[in-house]
């Protein structure tokens, strides 16, 4: 059977203060909808797989605002992670999770916290990706048909030929939704510089790497043996406690911390690619927020109570407490979150890491 | 006996969003001290007066913060009106309270939520001012030299030449301690444009009229009675009452709403004026916050817990428990105070008024 396994796991620091250790960024309604990232993924996966076979990873210290979230999935498939060990460890307890619920679980892992424009499209894409994984002994992933020479996302390099025909037509704008969309991936590609990213986009070989991956649940445990033996070695001590997740800590602290890319994706030869092209967005910096929220006359995004007089190109947002006063400002990043204000500008919004390690050295971790 | 009056009713929303209704500047920490412009203005008045005759009148709804700050007075000399009517109602009312209980009461009444740099010649000020109060049927008041063309505050014209002598020198660095400090006031001029600013500055006439006056208790009545009949006359009701201040309610809420400056002190011909020359401030403006509270060398103003990544000439105050956060950002004004943040210039402060409206008519009173 198929099951969607949501990976909430991931507590960025990109958009502080909104997104904030007891409160990641899967936990707000940055799609400007008033829906947090994590309840539209569950929401939009409830097209490609029945509800009860829904499934979620998460930090246990996360688990109130999954339930407040997710509460309407079955409780057991709400699997706590010990401690967050990155993306590798959580799909290989998923992996052993359901594998023993279903000895032929197909899963799927797709992030909590990304958005989707074109929900209609993405299931389309991800039933083509499920039915690659089915087939066995390999991984599918949906790589995003990319809009901008982007050098923030990863990249899946295609082989264009090996399915007997270019895929450089179908890559721009439409897909072929006639043809096999199933295709070799040649390579990972880590993010590019500008010049790279200018080639992918023109070249039609390249794809974003948005971190949808598809697989049998014994062919993940496979794959994970192959690369990752210390995490193999963890899994196999959980399984043998399966019935007592107390007893998970220990292995599952043990394990290295590693994502699926770096310790599979990039490793292994047997994945292949859909080509998906559904408005896709990481929502990892402010300017992709307010390019999902969209922006008004001004050129500005408010998020919130945000009162502006005489501003342009302003990207505001007030949690659901704040207020945030803008007079005769513009092109600014302004953030309010709970005790938390952040002034910043596009240009400098990478910078905001700093910042938060200069907080953290000025004893005020209770905002970070 | 010399009684000091603290002025501590005003609500001003200049500084929005620090500054606000349940609790205005005065009750705000602004001189950099730590300390509340009120209890700043209390303990400076120690050096004047004693103790038990320091007194303050302030608006009912702020009397848990006025305890708060202003515990070690009398109590019988915290004065409570039961609505704000502006400066002249509050002299009225403080004359009529310590009046009855002191007949040769000599009040001055100074503003609760100024600054002053120099304590030690704003004591003596004071004491001039007292002294030429004392000798009745005359406001004294103390005028603050001007340093620089300031079109913000109103002026005091003086007659340079009543005393025998001119006094375009002492106004000009040090006050001439030795000559006669008390000069009589010619007239009270509001805010001046640029141009009349700068000739004030020039002339060496006029002082910038810091709003401490000085009078009999009897005199402040006989004044009041000579040109604000509608306020003299709820006095009376309230003196009627003296003992039930549940009483003082209708016939202040009665009275109207003027300030001393137009309701007596522009319309009287006995006033007389000492210079003063102690680094005042009346804290009015945020860029007057950071003069008083002086810039790092980035010339910055950093005001509570602020955090700034290559940022240059920002004011950013942090009440309490907020954090702000700057990265990049220069020549803005931040102000975090509870659920609110501020973001503008120097130059677009005064637009405040404005987005309060906007926030007033948006249904975000709380914030106000």
């Amino acid at each position: 059977m198929r099951w969607a396994v949501i990976l909430a796991g991931g507590g960025g620091k990109r958009l502080w203060p909104a997104s904030r250790r007891a409160r990641p960024k899967q936990f707000l309604p940055l799609a400007g909808t008033g829906e947090t990232l994590l309840a539209a993924t569950a929401r939009r996966l409830g097209a490609v797989c029945d509800r009860e076979r829904i499934a979620a990873v998460f930090a246990a210290d996360h688990g109130e605002l999954v339930a407040a979230e997710l509460g309407d999935l079955d409780p057991a498939n709400l699997i706590a992670e010990p401690e967050g060990r990155d993306t590798a460890a959580a799909i290989g307890l998923a992996a052993v999770v359901i594998g023993a619920r279903d000895r032929d679980a197909v899963i799927g892992v797709l992030p909590a916290d990304h958005y989707i424009g074109d929900e209609a499209r993405f299931a389309a894409a991800v039933d083509d990706a499920f039915a690659a994984a089915e087939i066995g002994s390999r991984i599918a992933t949906v790589g995003v048909v990319p809009t901008r020479p982007e050098t923030g996302y990863g990249y899946l390099e295609i082989d264009q030929t090996a399915e007997g025909q270019p895929i450089r037509g179908p890559l721009v704008g439409e897909i072929d939704q006639t043809a096999d969309p199933v295709r070799p991936v040649v390579a990972f590609v880590e993010k590019p510089d500008a010049g790279a990213a200018r080639s992918y986009l023109a070249g039609g070989r390249h794809l974003w790497n948005a971190g949808m991956f598809f697989a049998r649940a014994d062919h993940w445990r496979a794959e994970i043996e192959r690369h990752l033996p210390d995490t193999a070695a963890g899994l196999a001590a959980i399984e043998a406690a399966l019935d007592d997740p107390a007893a998970w800590a220990a292995p599952y602290v043990a394990m290295p911390r590693v994502s699926i890319d770096v310790g599979v994706m990039e490793k292994t030869d047997a994945v292949v690619c859909v080509p998906g092209d559904f408005g896709w967005s990481d929502v990892g910096s402010w300017a992709s927020v307010a390019e999902v929220h969209g922006v008004d006359d001004s050129g500005s995004a408010h998020i919130g109570d945000v009162f502006s007089i005489d501003g342009e190109r302003n990207i505001a947002v007030a949690d659901a407490d704040a207020v945030i006063g803008l007079v005769g400002v513009s092109d600014l990043i302004v953030v309010a979150s709970g005790k938390a204000v952040l002034v910043t500008t596009a240009d400098r919004a990478q910078e905001v890491r700093e910042l938060v390690a200069a907080i953290e050295a000025g004893d005020r971790e209770d905002v970070l």
